[in-house]
């Protein structure tokens, strides 16, 4: 799955090179079956894998020598630009953010994704990498969102919200309502909406949208499950009755783009932000299609060049967060 | 709106009778264009409301005349076997929760709702009543989840599952770890499946998913939005080309049912459980079809008389749970 998705990523980014950090005696021959994966790619044999079940402050300590460990080791030292795992989400931010380090200004690393909308594509974070969140990760988590908006969805003014029970200031917990306050209040260049609720992802309410782990991962999961349900009844329906299955039969071109458009394989590839680094995780349980995805989005971070982009959008940024929480200046950014 | 919806859900529930408390010289003119449901319907006028925006605390304070307190008052007095609002949530529930109290042993009453899935039908809960929750208040949400399904969705052995990012027990914050705990190691008869994820609640994994109200608000509106998404690009897909157009209307009867079926509509309805009454809440936005559903649902708790049964054995439950307390048997219920 993971060689056949790069060999066909290739497509999209042909000028890529790859590092494969895995048993040697298995990926090799495998790799020979990819003649054209096999002039770019380079086979690093380890016999010690990170399993899905490890903790990971275990794999931290003990899997120094583990194909993920070694691929992040790569970019940390500058061998290659950015890494792609399907592996254990927890480890694989666990070392990442130990190797390569939190970018100036950020506490913890979040992870984030791209969603589709009634308007196009949205990026929400955090989907997982922090279950308890307080109100300055949601401020950065929303400055970090609002840079990846600017520099990879290419959006020239980006709005932000922070998902809420309601869109009222006095709803919700506290870590929302004082990320809301310092947002509002502050003088960061950055067109903060407000509070924003579950159907305005869908609906592509804002460009950006800051929760935290716990809840950003039942969101994207919930939302997974639905479409899931969706083309399931659509299906039963269609091909339930004759009329339904000839209706569908000539139908097909459009059914099949529109189920293309909302694959959740597309999506793949979740995007580690706030390292210093490029790190993407791709679904455990996604085919070569979807692994493809996340090699694509891997690239595409690392070919534009956006890190260092970000880097410096992040500095500027993350000093007048500093002097904002010293000094309020009680002037609302934006609407 | 309501009155319509009243009407129509006068279809299923014949031998409802309705008090509606507003303004007078408004509800009596609109109540006389529906002459069925003129001779089962009375006006109680007043001419007091409580605004979407008003703070539940202060809406109970000083709304004592409002409509929406004058119609829960009549639950609390026996006039009335139960109430059906489409107002502000958090006022509704304080008021109710004031009016009628809580069950014994039940410290927060919770929002549950129906959830369409590809086994059924399952219930959620908390969805906004408690934006933070502790083990306790999850565990008393699985009790009053799993009487409900047994007495209302008529499972003879619901199964219970804890919302989280993850099916290991490590995973999650401290509420949902604890309130497992107790849940895995008590005696009560209930059929504790574990931890699931935001794809089982589609997955129809469990039949009663438990959350805190922050997360449960947001995971159903995140799948509401998906769903609105959804529909809205299988409409421009088919509409798009004359194929599409084509097999579309042949397919007319087929794509009808899958939308009936998935119509939130239909859903329409949150019953306020752990309450000793009955009380429904309809989404403000919805139309005449869903408020009959709400008010259908509110006739069906009531006529079936499901409120005595969940209290019996709420009352069963909640001393187990008190004696699991005090003295952990640490023996597991159920797989």
């Amino acid at each position: 799955m993971v060689l056949e998705g790069i060999d066909r990523a290739l497509d999209r980014c042909p000028d890529s090179r790859f590092l494969l950090f895995g048993d040697g005696s298995r990926l090799t021959p495998l790799l020979d079956r990819h003649p054209r994966l096999s002039t770019v790619a380079e086979v690093r044999h380890t016999s010690d894998v990170v399993t899905d079940d490890e903790k990971p402050s275990v794999a931290l300590r003990t899997a120094r020598n583990s194909s993920m460990r070694l691929a992040i080791d790569a970019v940390g030292n500058g061998e290659a630009q950015g890494v792609v795992s399907a592996g254990n989400t927890g480890a694989l931010m666990a070392m990442a953010k130990f190797v390569l380090k939190t970018l100036p200004g950020i506490d913890r690393p979040a992870i984030a994704t791209y969603f589709p909308t009634r308007r196009g594509e949205s990026v929400m974070l955090d989907l997982g990498a922090n279950v308890e969140c307080s109100a300055d990760n949601l401020v950065q988590f929303a400055v970090m969102g609002e840079v990846f908006a600017r520099n990879v969805l290419k959006l020239a003014q980006p709005t932000i919200g922070i998902l809420n029970v309601g869109a009222e200031g006095r709803k919700g917990n506290d870590a929302v309502r004082q990320a809301a306050t310092i947002l509002a209040e502050s003088d960061l260049p950055i067109r903060f909406h407000g509070f924003v609720e579950g159907d305005d992802i869908g609906a592509g309410t804002v460009d950006v949208i800051v929760t935290d782990g716990f809840t950003g991962n039942i969101a994207l999961k919930t939302a997974e499950g639905m479409a899931r349900l969706i083309m399931h009844e659509l299906k039963a329906a269609l091909t339930g009755s004759f009329t339904g299955r000839l209706g569908a039969a000539l139908a097909r071109d459009a059914l099949r783009a529109f189920r293309d458009h909302l694959d959740p394989r597309r999506y793949n590839g979740a995007m580690f932000l706030g390292l210093n680094g490029i790190c993407v995780k791709s679904h455990g349980g996604t085919d070569a299609l979807g692994f493809a995805s996340a090699v694509q989005v891997a690239s595409k971070l690392v070919t534009d060049g956006l890190n260092e982009g970000i880097k410096a959008d992040y500095a500027h940024f993350t000093t007048d967060i500093s002097e904002d929480r010293i000094e309020p200046s009680g002037q609302v950014a934006t609407g």
